[in-house]
């Protein structure tokens, strides 16, 4: 058992949700979970947006469906930490 | 439910108010509201400053509502910070 | 009611008072106000000063008067920082 | 006895798996194991990933091994960071 | 009342005495007194020091004496830091 | 009596033993022994390498007999940190 | 009565000693006496070398005296910091 602890995505966007409705609608999805969107490049009608996403269990699954139903894209995963569960139960 | 823990807005407005009056406008919106302005680039008419706001559960709409009657424009939200809440309470 | 805790001044002075004396008419405005002043350029006849106010509740009117008063002009407010108090007593 | 705390690989690997897949398949490994992955260059076919091992006590080869399975190489050990054990037991 | 609690000046000495002597001159004025020389620039008959003062209550004038009576002269006061004394008594 | 508590070392070493076995091999050296192996630059047959190393009390002799003996050789102390002990036995 | 608690000088050596038995040698003069030498240049016969020296009293006089033992020679005093002691006794 693994957890996601950080992830760092560099995200295609629409103008609208903006960056706070984005953020919004993915720290809506946990407990805990920090979102910083930070706006990189703005052209005519999409941008570019770094999102870090913190917590003590991320479910990408989760965060990577919520992304695509607000009409963005993930471009590439730029970095990510995940750590080897204490209570290691099984494989 | 998920609280906006951090804010920063690029912001067009005239030279009146000015930076301070900008900002003491803005904290006056909630207790333990931390605003920080930094005037990044002054022109004939107007200023751009950066907005940096910080508080345990900011309110956007009400932030923006006041930057309006100010006479000032958001003219990007460059970062945010949203962290979804401890106890979730349905969505 | 909101409190100022940090400003940054960018003033233009005459030599004299110098950097010392004219943070000390500063210093002197209020309890437990810390002044910084650093010298950025100095000219012929006056020298462009940045000066960092911190306190727990800055009156900038006393402090704007007293700039006056030492021969200086406020060229800009370049960055303010401002809380909500908690106690807030009506608007 | 030596323990390694941290190692710095430098990996080539194919777009799948990608970089989440592969820091979890390696964090899975180990209890307590943070890796930390980060993409450095993405060409046609390959990545280059830069992976950050930190644990307790890591086991070199069995990452090795998995990484191998992975179906990427390692390009170079960049950084490493080994302790003499406490209780050294003969050598 | 005020406290000076820090003073940055920037010193143009003859080579004698020596920084670690003229150092000791301006500490040897106050209990508990920091002083830091950092040696700039060094010319044929001159050097250029920057001197940092750090104390509790710094007397300026007694600090401007000693480094007269050096040999040496300020040059410029690059930075000061004052504080508004807790007991304010009078004006 | 000194304490040697730091040491930065610039080696030049074949490709075998890699960063980890040569970090390793001077960990062995000793309880509680610190090794950072970073590799600068990689040649055809040989490279550059920088090992700090920490500790309580370095033995460098024992290290630099070691690092002859793993066929690389001390290009240069960069730098090194030395405390005199503070049980000082005659001299 | 003043303590110097640090001096950073800047050193013209031969290659030998090298800079571990330098540093070794200085850090040997008293208790608790930290040295830090870094090689700044090598040339055919000499090197410079950067001596960060920290303590709680530092005694010049002996630190020169032993530069100048070893076969070096102080090229500046780059940098002291000096404290009035708090116990000053007379002048």
């Amino acid at each position: 058992m693994t957890q996601i602890k950080k992830l760092v995505l560099d995200v295609l966007k629409p103008h609208q949700p903006n960056a706070l409705e984005f953020a919004t609608a993915l720290a809506d999805l946990g407990d805990g979970l920090a979102i910083n969107v930070a706006v990189e490049e703005v052209d005519e009608k999409t941008e570019s947006i770094i999102v870090l996403i913190e917590g003590e269990n991320i479910d990408y699954d989760l965060i990577a469906e919520r992304i695509k139903e607000l009409g963005a894209s993930v471009h590439s995963i730029d970095e990510v930490e995940v750590v080897g569960a204490k209570n290691k139960m099984g494989e």
